[in-house]
């Protein structure tokens, strides 16, 4: 069997359960965003890696080096908000072919590095391999939580309500602009950012984390339809959304309508657009949504709520049919 | 300019001087075999990135998967020991083509999974991307300090003798016996364990560490003459080893003539044998190298002495005549 044929997810758990071995101070270990360690300090470490792969995740003609360079940090940032957590130092390897320019990794570097200014994160190490391939940029991140606040996949429950911060589709919609130049409209930059160099969510993280409301808390990087499907996994929970409450973003709609595609593609499974999908007891759902937007200017909005796992999973489409939440989001295999 | 035409550790040099910029809490930054961070705990806190890259590092028909397992965490186990920690958690990074065995990545992780088993650490997340390039293996590994024991590549100093753990040019020998089944001898199997799965120096690093003997430890990938020199670097010192002291494998001597190369290259620039080389006051050597190998059964050799800077780095031939200790170790460009 070829790993094509097992799907990302079902080769993430077969892994896990090759190396499944505890030790006492892993607070959060595999299958979350990032792991928890209890490393002896007042806060738990965490733990994450991501990588940026020439071909997969990037094309070297379409974006400018510097904002590789932030979204490779990005990418882990948003893993860190996911969390609750604050991001601190990282490391990062990279496999570089000989013939590459100098230049071209030096603007990653210092996209790397406004990135990491920016977040408070200090740059610590890194490796440099050389490969006939590809480029591949790895980053691993730390960060810190307060071991009370950690808020994982794992702790959602039937009746909880599903909140999600800031736009959806967004980076679907760009990454499609960014093959289509000739596509030329109001939002066509805004778009195009969204996919360049997500904003990682952090201080909605924070706020989520510190106000003690939230089940669970995940981030949008396989689409909406694909993480819920993960904390409905991790917390035996079923869901039902609305499509007609999910925060589209300005210009998706026209992207979806040049492009051929469904709107409700673009927002459920887009993926990459690195909002945050919080769960929290229905009756504390507005003021969650209301004091991280009042803390942020990020929108919060309720789109929908979990059921118990028997019931299913399934998207409330605008004249009221209920069909299943079918949209896996992105998988790499 | 392509970053061929700089040379690894310049470049590495010029992406470190890009994304400086200190936190109050990295006691060990860019340019040591691991970072060290005071992350709140009594101990430091070390983190390490190193690759395994396919073409680079491994040959997929030249190592059981298995042990590439083993030896993606061995390396940076490699890493933690020259900082003189113990190591605790991991979080790996996969670069996979879609048509790649599923057998063959399960094995990769029963040997990282044993690896880990020996020495106590957990595996606790990971990333999978998909790629058409050649397999990249990326492990991020944390480890643990006593921050009154952390040692880095900087303390030595100008008389301090320089020891080496074990012994030299068994890696360099092996990979030249992988690419020839043909040569039959009796150190043939050791020298190939030596060159798939070295063993990390852990409990050597450890016990010098903790004696408060050492002033300066860095390990052995590069080859003695390359990563003595990062020592020099980083230290401010000049060098001086005597080719006579060198603790050869048993059985270099014999690759060195079936292949036409010599002794002195296999064992100062071959590179990846994973010792440990450590500097300590000239008086304390006797003493800290007894201790190292009474623990552990690792033979501890004095090989040189260190030098103030302006008096080079040299080697002392077995005639006596001294010659630049020329070899820079492998680099990747």
């Amino acid at each position: 069997m070829r790993i094509g044929d097992v799907g990302e997810f079902s080769l993430i758990d077969r892994l896990a359960g090759i190396v499944a071995r505890g030790r006492a101070d892993v607070a959060v270990g595999i299958g979350d965003d990032a792991a928890a360690l209890d490393l002896g300090g007042g806060d738990l470490v965490l733990l994450t890696v991501d990588s940026q792969v020439e071909g997969a995740h990037f094309l070297r003609d379409r974006i400018p080096p510097r904002l590789l360079g932030r979204r490779l940090l990005a990418v882990n940032l948003s893993d860190i908000a996911a969390m609750g957590g604050t991001p601190t130092h990282a490391v990062v390897s990279l496999v570089l072919p000989a013939d590459l320019e100098l230049r071209w990794i030096e603007e990653v570097y210092a996209g790397l590095g406004e990135e990491a200014g920016r977040f408070g994160v200090a740059v610590v190490g890194g490796n440099v391999a050389r490969s006939p391939g590809p480029i591949v940029l790895d980053l691993a991140l730390v960060g810190t939580v307060r071991r009370e606040r950690v808020l994982t996949r794992a702790g959602a429950r039937p009746g909880d309500a599903i909140l999600v911060t800031g736009s959806l589709g967004a980076a679907a919609a760009g990454l499609h602009l960014s093959a289509h130049p000739e596509l030329e409209f109001r939002e066509r930059d805004q778009l195009l950012a969204r996919h360049l160099v997500p904003t990682p969510r952090l201080r909605e993280g924070g706020l989520v984390a510190a106000s003690g409301l939230a089940t669970a808390m995940i981030d949008v990087s396989d689409g909406l339809a694909g993480d819920l499907g993960h904390v409905c996994d991790r917390s035996g929970v079923g869901a039902r959304v609305y499509a007609e409450r999910l925060p589209v973003a300005p210009g998706v709609e026209r992207v979806a309508e040049l492009s051929g595609s469904s709107v409700l593609d673009l927002a459920l499974s887009g993926g990459e657009d690195f909002e945050l999908l919080v769960t929290c007891p229905p009756g504390s759902a507005e003021e969650l949504a209301a004091l991280v937007s009042a803390g942020t200017g990020t929108p919060v909005t309720v789109v929908g709520e979990l059921l118990p796992a028997s019931a299913g999973r399934w998207l409330v489409l605008p004249k009221g049919r209920e069909v299943p939440l079918g949209g896996h989001g992105f998988t790499h295999f």
